[in-house]
């Protein structure tokens, strides 16, 4: 860190202003101070309390502009009223960085609450002055046993860098992350978030793994550019809470941030490579597992077990997170055969039971290990081992052993799984050294080398190319035609739609605008039987209630009487329409229905929307979304993630769709949604998709 | 238990002979004598070893017959190839219970050992005498601490009943239920298995909860009317190793047992009310959830929190597990937001932070907890509290106070969560207490709390009513066509299958055997056009291979005309096939179109499946499984299962199809499987559910 960043004093601060510290002290006043002083802070401390005096020894300044000395970062915990006052007056000391603790802003119930939080960001945004919180615990560095917060905790040192929006995760970060390096509570943001802390931990080389307890995002694609700088460095784990419809009420009002819709989450943290956790208490191990694992190369399992019953778990956990168990070599197998009972073949799991009652668990443990971890075919091995059944002295005797073997394969994972009375000695043990986690079930340990494997093989080192939109877009074209519905006030654009999709250069079905019934005939010619026929007037939006429709025209006789009939129809349901003639389109068959859309979200802007059309989107929710726009790359995955994708490529004697098709047309859509922060959603419904292309059949735009 | 179970001489001996017990003691020679003599057991023990002398200060027998006095039970541990003798010796001797610890029988991977199981098989058959095992640890009991394992293990006494197939869930008690009070590891049975045990377990008193550590299962029909019996009365836990096909492969090797389909065995357990546990990590909480609760009348839950973002997980947590929120009455609310700041509202999660902080934690949560769960519209609580906040002295002041206030609601879980350093202090005191269950995480809470509703409100006190099959069935009739198709010796039934299904009362599609021509036009008259034609001939299996079927005949001209071509075609195509004439049957639309099917399970025998047709059942595996025959409650319930019910019910503008007419086919269907074994397979693909009514349209049935 030559260049010093703006986070750089709030993690590791020079002197501190204590603002609103009590001069009460001892168990219950919740003391900043006090907690400061009994960390073994070593630099300057100025409490603020308009009673001056001296607190715990310390004098203390009667306000902020007394203090006579250079200030690197102030500490706000006074009753809320003062506060935006109270942040001004640090701006106009000079001082540059400021935790608010005081809660009671966005997070309120009241308008009052609300004003202040603004007050405050206006502030930020006049005198540039970096704030954390309001509504936050602060800071602790346990690297130099620096923290802003007011409770007591105790946390171990681990290369573990946490973001969160709740206290609790610092607070309880020994239960939440195992440990922790540097830790922010960003509180309800009101200057500093997510993006500029990750960023600050991704340039700490203490830092291995960064931790983000998310309840909302503000700026949401300023975070997703950042972490595709970060994430390729170190693995960047989420736990996004708020994700039930409930939840997310809560979080609107916890921290004042809206938390949007999860999926949309799921999908903003895929593209950008970080990894989500699903459960809490998942998140210590995962960090363990990043901190401990240099690398793994493959999916393949190598099981060693001393319980056949605690083998088959392990290959069940396996198979849920999608690694598979290895096959051995016929080297690997002969030499386990060689400490097996006759009537036993080694396999995978090696169930070692046998042996270890035979000859001594310990030494043939190790064998096993070892053997199973130098094989060619295995890219990670879980020993699963219990304290206590081998007959050494002193059941720890098995950690040295396993240690140096795991050190002598530094690039394949040794996992264990230990059970039985000394298991938590044994778990400390390895802590200590170093080379291998010691899980707390097969499935946390399958869970965890999975992710592992993920990020070592698709997150890390990733370059993500700059997305290059298509050109062969006639941008002008587009641009008049909404222009033109912004004008006429339109609530939704649809004929004109097919229009905007056509300029966008994703292919549209034939169709036109006839005036007359001899200009309809002559356009059916021309689109080819059969077609559609729509009334068109700008007066009517339901045509279907109207009359307005009419299907599976098969011959010019067949047109000609079905636009004497709707003009009657519809003139009759509704005569005070103004009626342009009526819209033809070729009616296309052969192919897939799916659906494309895009919409705006909250935290994420831009948003595409795919699924296969009908019961697969409005039923089974067998839909993906992306932040947009999205490169092919991004598109294809989008369109693999559906379970309907297996339709498209052709599953039950079907002829697979045009898959590149649909692909462009996703990346055509993303870039009309970015081209245009007018439009607030987008419809592609239905879009066909055929062996040889796709054809948008109907489509809608709807303004912001 | 007045009368004496079968099992008491295993988990009560009086007298035990120790058979293979090695003169060799200390540490790693997993000395069952040894073991048994440390943990206190007070009955007459009698090792038998060849060499005799004394063992540990007690007399060797040279062999069985030498054993003057009664054995209650022998425990073998020889070399395997004795141990078929010594079952007969012990038989011979008068011993009626016997453990054999030895491995190497039918999970060895040689034919001797599985000779040897079946000889200990027959040993049984004809003495009469009790067999637990092969491999096996045998028999673990803690109110009596009477073990006959040969290892040393350390597991507290707890209501748990447990039955399993692998010795680590006796080794391992500790990790996997939290305590044990009676276990017995079947191992690869030979004799005593799954049923026996858990009906055993069931007339224990002291017993709450019976966990099973299930890899396979013989005879599972039997277990599940056992298990009818037993989890109204107490509830069943079963964690299912061998899930996947992977593990069920492992399986196969380790207990012998074949593991079946993994779906299958899902909807056995809900069939007899047994609570299938996904991860051996969550049974020990939910032991002690049900040894904890007594009762859980509804789903709502309230919340209280000192962290605004732990609450925010807890309802995520609720979200996920399908209990809801509670909507807090006004007098609640009120009495919360006295003791919080004006600026709070009291909701749900109620956030009791700020009043915490203020005011002196201790009491407000106890406050806040009891007014919370007095709450006529709460069912239970989840309280989340830190071991260290609050400013009492001694942080395990609020074990007491949140005690008696559990205490005094009986009917409603007080669950909490503690985080922080003192968590496991708390939790242990809340253990020995007994009335409040301390969770590792708001996620693990709701996973219990879930559970524990379900079992008082869906499984505890249910009778399951018998079987009534329908009256109308006429059981000659199917007999015949079976018999017959019996007789020719054909591989599959196809439009027979149909005559099967009239037999059993499910409606058929309108069709008929025309012999030429002019029967044909008769015949379709009567069936009504349009119709569907297939050719009729015992030597064509694939009909439409052989231009052997035509669709969408609207006329008698349009039928004359496809006879002729049908005729010329076939004959042309297959020359050498007899042909009968040719089927005729109604072409019936309108409808959905779903899959009924039946088929032999190796635990569980005759099985149901249901979907719904095409890309539902083959792509999206949207299917239900239920073990058969099913009652109408149990049809309803496996078609609700499925994803696809919302369109069968009427989604999408669709008329909704007869769900009475459909529970009646499935009902009927499972009759069939059940009177007939004969039948291995069978399908009824399509059955068009319309409004009025259903129709299969095509079947087929494979014998066995």
């Amino acid at each position: 860190m030559t260049q010093k960043h703006d986070l750089e004093p709030f993690v590791n601060p020079q002197s501190v202003a204590l603002i609103g510290v009590s001069s009460r002290t001892g168990p219950g006043t919740f003391n900043v101070l006090e907690q400061m002083l009994s960390r073994g802070y070593r630099g300057r401390v100025y409490p603020v309390n308009p009673r001056g005096g001296t607190i715990l020894g310390v004098p203390a300044y009667r306000s902020v502009a007394d203090i006579d000395a250079p200030v690197d970062l102030a500490v706000i915990s006074t009753p809320r009223t003062a506060v935006p006052g109270l942040v001004r007056q640090c701006a106009e000391k000079g001082i540059k960085s400021v935790v608010i603790i005081t809660q009671g802003f966005s997070d309120a119930d009241d308008e009052a609450g609300a004003r202040m939080h603004r007050e405050i960001v206006e502030t930020v945004r006049s005198t540039g002055i970096r704030v954390v919180g309001p509504n936050t615990l602060g800071v602790i560095n346990t690297f130099n046993n620096f923290s802003t917060s007011f409770l007591k905790f105790d946390v171990t040192n681990s290369p573990v860098g946490v973001i969160c929006q709740s206290g609790i995760f610092l607070a309880a970060a020994q239960d939440f992350t195992g440990g922790i390096g540097i830790g922010i509570d960003i509180g309800n943001t009101s200057d500093i978030g997510f993006t500029e802390c990750m960023e600050y931990l991704a340039g700490d080389d203490r830092i291995k793994v960064i931790n983000l307890h998310m309840e909302g995002l503000q700026d949401g694609r300023r975070f997703l550019q950042a972490a595709r700088r970060v994430t390729p460095q170190k693995p960047v784990l989420v736990l996004k809470t708020g994700s039930s419809e409930e939840g997310a009420r809560a979080a609107g009002s916890h921290s004042g941030s809206l938390a949007g819709e999860d999926a949309v989450f799921s999908a903003a943290f895929a593209q950008c490579g970080i990894i989500r956790v699903e459960d809490s208490a998942r998140l210590a191990e995962l960090n363990r597992t990043f901190a401990t694992y240099r690398h793994m190369a493959g999916k393949r399992i190598g099981v060693m077990t001393i319980s056949g019953g605690a083998g088959i778990m392990a290959v069940d956990a396996c198979s849920k997170y999608g690694l598979k168990t290895a096959g051995l070599a016929p080297k690997t197998r002969e030499v386990l055969e060689s400490v097996f009972p006759d009537w036993m073949h080694a396999g995978n799991p090696a169930d070692i039971w046998p042996a270890g009652m035979a000859k001594g668990y310990g030494k043939i443990a190790a064998l096993a290990l070892e053997t199973i971890l130098a094989d060619d075919g295995v890219d990670a091995v879980l020993g699963i081992t219990p304290a206590y059944v081998h007959p050494d002295e002193d059941p720890l005797n098995i950690v040295g052993p396993v240690n140096e073997i795991a050190a002598r394969y530094p690039h394949k994972p040794t996992a264990l799984w230990v059970f039985g009375p000394h298991k938590e000695r044994y778990a400390e043990r390895f802590r200590e050294t170093g080379a291998v986690v010691v899980y707390s079930s097969p499935d946390d340990a399958m869970y965890c080398l999975a992710r592992l494997y993920r990020y070592h093989n698709e997150i890390k080192g990733k370059t993500y190319p700059a997305f290059r939109p298509p050109q062969d877009i006639d941008r002008g074209k587009a641009g008049i035609v909404l222009a033109a519905g912004r004008r006429a006030g339109l609530p939704a654009l649809n004929e004109q739609a097919l229009d905007i999709m056509e300029a966008y250069g994703i292919p549209v079905v034939r169709r036109g605008l006839a005036e007359n019934r001899e200009e309809a005939l002559r356009l059916a010619e021309k689109l080819g039987y059969p077609v559609v026929m729509k009334i068109a007037s700008p007066d009517i939006t339901h045509k279907s209630d109207a009359s307005g429709v009419q299907l599976n025209i098969n011959s010019p006789e067949a047109l000609a009487l079905a636009y004497g009939e709707m003009m009657d129809n519809v003139r009759r349901r509704k005569p005070e329409a103004r009626i342009e003639g009526v819209l033809l389109q070729n009616q296309a068959s052969g192919g897939t229905e799916v659906i494309l859309g895009g919409r705006r979200d909250p935290q994420f802007g831009p948003v595409l929307v795919y699924g296969l059309g009908g019961i697969f989107t409005e039923l089974m929710r067998d839909v993906a979304f992306r932040v947009a726009p999205v490169t092919p790359v991004e598109a294809l995955d989008m369109i693999k993630q559906t379970k309907s994708y297996k339709i498209l490529s052709g599953a039950r004697g079907r002829a697979p769709g045009d898959i590149d098709g649909l692909v462009d047309c996703l990346v055509r859509l993303g870039t009309l949604l970015q081209d245009h922060p007018e439009i607030g959603e987008v419809d592609i419904n239905p879009l066909l998709v055929g062996p040889d292309g796709c054809l948008a059949l109907d489509a809608r735009i709807i303004p912001v």
